[in-house]
């Protein structure tokens, strides 16, 4: 029950309970330190030939943006075109094999957009980025992030979605979309990555009309022991759950993975918190 | 060993060592994640006649200043008479009752520089600012944050010094200066505060010409007590160490205290991880 930004008063049991998805306790009381709303919000939307644009796009952006950054996802054109086929959206650009978002959160309008000017100027002068739009109006704002929400609730249309959340190192961060689509895209209806690439976090997808064993199997445990062996990890955002705990192991060593039950046992040794979750006893 | 911004496979046990000041355990092996260093600092050196002002002006610079905003500092004018006159330094400006020294970082010189002045022009007009400099020369930028690193060294330089690390709320950061010297100024050579406004960490020194127990006796527990009926830490960056673990009561309930001690147990049943430390058994 503190905002401070520093409290060195004992071991910082607060991180224990961020990320434990309620199985080391309830939170009934919460204290939040807010940051100021920015006062200039921009969003570029932009088309690219390859991953290596991409990634280099990643990289100036942070050079050229630096402290007004805010966000940076990548979509490729599979899940887009689900977006476009399932939703009937309109993309605010042609067809790329994929596309970037790029926000800037500022205090002053007028530098951010000459920031994302010349930043956008470059990567097109190098070749990385074919074509863009940008807007600072919050209503379009809005509208183009509804592009990026949807795409999951669009793959789901398809019939039966498959969908991983897990985090990659940069260099080898669509590398997976390509193994799958390899692997069982003859037997998949769409195979596809987007994801929050400013925080090395995919949301790998595969859709197929209806629920299939032989499709699961195909899946997993690949996708998992895949992600592993790429050095990612099998869960970013979205918790182990009820799901993943058997796959803790390809992520954490098994003297983590003791201490984390230990840690459990001593907080919880009725097993009454969240049972079956995160750890599988 | 991962520097992901998002693993969620199991407990964030990191953060469990993070500040356990080696009582968990022994780092053999670190990944760090490191941003890149900004294009372009200015420092800024102001003076201000009153702990509203500095308030006032923390507040804007968070405002006008918002995503280059690397360092908010407040010095009280003990604090920096001490440096002048134990070792020798001149103060960039005039006598003060109170001086801030404000940094940014960013990507855009001009940007910058425009950001500054602008913020700098506007503090002058409520009349919060009276006096000030600024440079983005990193030469001088390094000589002006001499003038407030080398404060702890200079206090010392009086004969003894008692210094606190603490973190308080904003609006009572500096109350406890003003309570310490009502209570102890007419036995001690300086009282004084300074610290990183910004993460509310308050560094509180008394000096005298030599130890006295009468003056430890007069702060302590008094300063830790007092610090926690403001509702702040009793450590706020230089951890609870051999000297601290009896007030961990004034900053943490008792069930937290004991699940700290439940967790050493756990880690080190032994007890042989530098002993003594953070937690008194």
């Amino acid at each position: 029950m503190s905002d401070f930004k520093k409290d060195n008063t004992g071991y910082h049991l607060k991180h224990l309970f961020i990320g434990s998805e309620g199985t080391l306790g309830v939170v009934t009381k919460v204290a939040i330190l807010c940051p100021p709303r920015s006062e200039s919000v921009h969003l570029a939307f932009v088309g690219l030939n390859s991953f290596e644009s991409v990634l280099q796009t990643f990289k100036n952006a942070k050079r050229y943006l630096g402290e007004i950054l805010s966000s940076c996802e990548m979509i490729d054109q599979v899940s887009l075109q689900a977006t476009v086929e399932n939703m009937n959206l309109k993309s605010p650009i042609d067809t790329y094999p994929f596309y970037m978002m790029i926000e800037t959160s500022g205090s002053n309008a007028e530098h951010d957009m000459e920031k994302l000017n010349n930043f956008l100027q470059l990567a097109m002068d190098k070749g990385d980025v074919i074509d863009g739009t940008f807007t600072g109006e919050p209503s379009k704002i809005q509208e183009m992030w509804k592009l990026r929400e949807i795409i999951a609730p669009a793959l789901a249309k398809d019939g039966h979605l498959y969908t991983y959340d897990i985090s990659l190192p940069l260099r080898s961060f669509y590398d997976i979309v390509k193994v799958m689509e390899q692997r069982v895209g003859h037997m998949a209806k769409r195979v596809c990555g987007f994801g929050h690439l400013g925080d090395l976090n995919l949301h790998l997808n595969i859709t197929t009309e209806a629920y299939s064993k032989e499709m699961y199997k195909a899946l997993e445990p690949f996708v998992f022991e895949c992600t592993s062996q790429l050095k990612g990890s099998v869960s970013a955002e979205h918790g182990m759950g009820f799901l993943k705990p058997q796959y803790l192991k390809l992520s954490k060593s098994s003297e983590a993975i003791e201490m984390m039950h230990d840690i459990k046992r001593l907080v919880d040794p009725n097993g009454i918190l969240n049972p079956y979750k995160v750890l599988r006893s």
